[in-house]
C-alpha cells in the first residue's frame, strides 16, 4: 500500500512519554511524517539525539540557561538550537501541519495557543490548555480554523466515536475511569493512604502526580473539564463510569440508544498514532486487544462521596470562569504536598475545595490571565496548608 | 429540531417481527415517513389494519388465495390491494426511497433483488438473500448503486463502526454470540437437549427456528457469511467471540489498536431506527444501556468443536458456490425436524454437514438457481433424515 504525502510535524515536550512515544509511531513510518520542531524542558542530551536521529529543522529547549549545552550537542548536525519559552513559540509557530502538544503544565499553554492561532492540527496532550483555558483554546480554535485531536486515552476514544455533524443526536458522554487503586476503599480507609500505596496504579504505568490524581479520581475530574471544551456538550450529557480493566476508553449515547464505544489494550501509542494519521488510521505496534483472555469487564457507577474529586471538579466547570484553573493548580500542590508527607491522602480534596471557596477570581482574559490565576492559586494553596491537618 | 425532508418508504413483510417494529419506529416520528406499500405472507387482517394506519399505498399478500380477503379488508381505505410473489416483487418496484426488506426465507430474495436493481436504501433482514445468494446480491448491489443497511444487530453494530473508506486499516471484524442457552454444556449435556430446553433463549425473544440456531450456534455461522458479503473483508478476517450478555452487538479491531464497538440493550427498534434515518441518526423507544446495572460483561472464545455448525459455515463460506444455501436450506429441515423430534439436537449439525458433503452444487447463476439448489437441498435433507439417528 503506498503510504500518504509525508506529513510534516513538531513535537512539543519531545522528550517526556507522549513525545517520545510520538516518535515511536513516527519511526514506525519511515518517510510519512518529516519533523520540523522538537522541544524539551531540560533533557538536553535526549533532545539533541532525537533531533539529529530524526533530522529536525529546529530543537529548542525551555530552560534558557541549557542553550549553550544543546548547541554543542548539536554541534555539526544542521539542527538549529534556540532556547527559552519565547523559542517554544516559535517552535509551535514553525510550518507543520501539525503539532503535538505535549508540554507538561502552563509552560504548554502559550506554544500551544500558538499553533492553534495558524490554524494547525493540534493533537493535544497538554491538559493545562483545556482545564485552565478552555474557553480561551476552544474559541480562538474556531476563530483560527485549527482543528484540535484529544491524545488522551479517554477523549480520543470519544473523538474517534463522536459524529460530530450529528450533536443533537448525542444523548450523553461516557468517561471511563479505572477507579484508581483505592475503587473499592472507604473513607476510613482512605484516610490512612500512603503516597507508596498510591503511586500503584493498576492498569497504567504513569508519572507520580497523574497516578495520584487517579488514586483522588481528580484525573477523571479534570477529564471531564477538557471534554466539556472538546465536545461541545453541557455539562450534565458527561457522565463517569467506573470501569476497572480500563479496556473502553470511553463511550458516546445516541439516541437511537446505540453506545459507541473504543476499546484497547491501554497504550498511549494508539491515540498518539489516530492523532498523527488523522484523518487515515495508521498502524500501530502496540499490543491488540484479546477480549477472550480479558474475559471479564466490570462496571460500576463512581461515588462522589468516597470521591470527592469528581463533585468538587463538576462544581468548577459549572461555575467557569476562573475556577477550573484554581482546582487545577490547587490540586497541584495537593498532591505535591501529599507526596512529601504534608497532607493526608483525604486532606488533597480537602485543600482543594478549601481553595475553591476561597478564591473567587475573575475569567481569564488571555493565557498571561491564567498562568496569573495559576500562580495566585499555588501561593493560596501553599498558604492553607499548613492549617490542613497532616495524616501520615 | 425540525424534521428532515419526509422519506418514502416500503416495508416486505410488515406483520412479521421486524416489520411491526419498523412501523413502530415510523409512528413513533410523525411526518418523517411516508408509507409507499406493505407486505405480508397471510396475516391480512394486520396487514390492512397497518395498510390503513399508515396510509399506504399499495398493500400486498404473499398468499394469492388471499386476495380477495385482502380487498375486502381494505374496502372503502383507497389503498390498492395485490396478491401473489410477482405483487411483492412489484411492491419492492415502487418508488420508495428505502425498502425495509423484512419477508423470512427464500420468498424475499426476488423483492429483494428488485429493490436493489432500482438502486433502492435495502434495509436487510432477509437472511437468505446474503447467505444464499451473496454474490448475486452485491454484484448488483454495485452495478445498480444500491445501498445495503444491515438491520441485523450484529451487522448494524458493525456497519455503524466500520470505515468502509478505509478497509486497508481494518484488521478484523469481530462478531459477538451470546453462545445461546448450551454455551456451558458438553457435547454429552447436548446430546441430551430437548426442543423445550433449546427454544429458552437467554436475551432475545425470538421465533423457534432462530432459537434453535442460536442454540446450535448456526446463527452466528449464518451471520459470518453475511458479514463477509456485506464488508468485503476475507474470511480469515472475520472473527466469534461468545459475549454471553449481548451487550457489546459487535465490533471492528483497526491496526492502530483500535476497537470500536456498537453496544445497547438488546431491542431491535435500535438497529431499525439506524437504518430508516440513516445518514441521520434519530430517536428509537428502546431502553437505555446503563453498563453500571448490568455490571459484567464477558467474554470467551467460541468452541467450535462443542458447536460444529460454526465450522461448518466457515467450510461453506470458503467453498463458495453454492455450498451456503446448501447449508442454509439443510439446517432449516433439520432445526424443523428436531423440533418435531424426529432428530436430535447434535443430529442438526450432522445432518448439515452430511449435505453439505453430498450436494456438490453449481454456483448459483440467478435468483431462479438459488431458489432450485435451496429446494433440491431440502429434499436432500428431508431424504437423509431417517438415515440420521434420532436420539430425544
Amino acid at each position: 500500500m503506498a503510504e500518504a504525502a509525508s506529513r510534516r510535524i513538531s513535537v512539543l515536550g519531545a522528550t517526556g512519554s507522549v513525545g517520545v512515544n510520538t516518535l515511536d509511531i513516527v519511526s514506525h513510518h519511515p518517510g510519512r511524517f518529516e519533523v520540523e520542531a522538537l522541544t524539551a524542558n531540560g533533557s538536553v542530551d535526549v533532545l539533541a539525539e532525537q533531533a539529529r536521529r530524526f533530522g529536525a529543522k529546529l530543537a529548542v529547549v525551555a530552560d534558557a540557561a541549557r542553550y549553550n549545552d544543546l548547541k554543542a550537542a548539536l554541534s555539526g548536525s544542521g539542527v538549529e538550537a534556540a532556547a527559552g519559552p519565547e523559542a517554544l513559540v516559535e517552535a509551535a509557530e514553525r510550518p507543520a501541519e501539525l503539532v503535538m502538544s505535549a508540554i507538561v503544565g502552563s509552560a504548554g499553554l502559550a506554544p500551544t495557543m500558538a499553533a492553534v492561532r495558524r490554524g494547525a492540527v493540534v493533537a493535544l496532550a497538554n491538559k493545562e490548555s483545556l482545564v485552565c483555558a478552555g474557553e480561551l483554546v476552544t474559541s480562538e480554535v474556531e476563530r483560527c480554523g485549527a482543528t484540535l485531536l484529544p491524545v488522551d486515552s479517554e477523549h480520543n476514544a470519544i473523538f474517534q466515536v463522536l459524529d460530530r455533524a450529528q450533536l443533537h443526536a448525542v444523548e450523553k458522554i461516557i468517561l471511563t475511569a479505572s477507579g484508581g487503586p483505592f475503587r473499592a476503599l472507604d473513607r476510613t480507609a482512605m484516610a490512612a493512604v500512603t503516597p507508596k500505596q498510591a503511586l500503584a496504579h493498576p492498569n497504567w504505568s504513569m508519572g507520580a502526580k497523574i497516578s495520584i490524581d487517579s488514586a483522588t479520581m481528580m484525573n477523571k475530574g479534570l477529564e471531564l473539564i477538557e471534554a466539556f471544551h472538546l465536545f461541545g456538550l453541557p455539562e450534565e450529557q458527561i457522565d463517569i463510569l467506573v470501569h476497572a480493566q480500563s479496556v473502553i476508553h470511553s463511550m458516546v449515547a445516541y439516541k437511537d440508544g446505540s453506545v459507541l464505544a473504543q476499546l484497547g489494550d491501554p497504550d498511549m501509542r494508539t491515540p498518539i498514532a489516530y492523532a498523527l494519521g488523522w484523518p487515515e488510521r495508521i498502524e500501530a505496534p502496540v499490543s491488540r486487544l484479546d477480549l477472550a483472555k480479558v474475559a471479564t469487564l466490570t462496571f460500576e457507577a463512581p461515588d462522589d462521596r468516597r470521591f470527592p474529586s469528581l463533585r468538587l471538579a463538576r462544581e468548577a466547570l459549572r461555575a467557569g470562569g476562573a475556577a477550573p484553573a484554581v482546582l487545577n493548580a490547587a490540586n497541584e500542590v495537593a498532591v505535591e504536598a501529599f507526596l512529601k508527607g504534608g497532607l493526608s491522602f483525604l486532606g488533597i480534596a480537602d485543600l482543594v475545595e478549601r481553595c475553591l471557596q476561597e478564591n473567587p477570581e475573575m475569567p481569564p482574559q488571555s493565557i498571561e490571565d491564567v498562568i496569573e490565576i495559576d500562580q495566585r492559586a499555588r501561593q493560596s494553596a501553599k498558604a492553607a496548608l499548613p492549617k490542613m491537618a497532616a495524616t501520615p
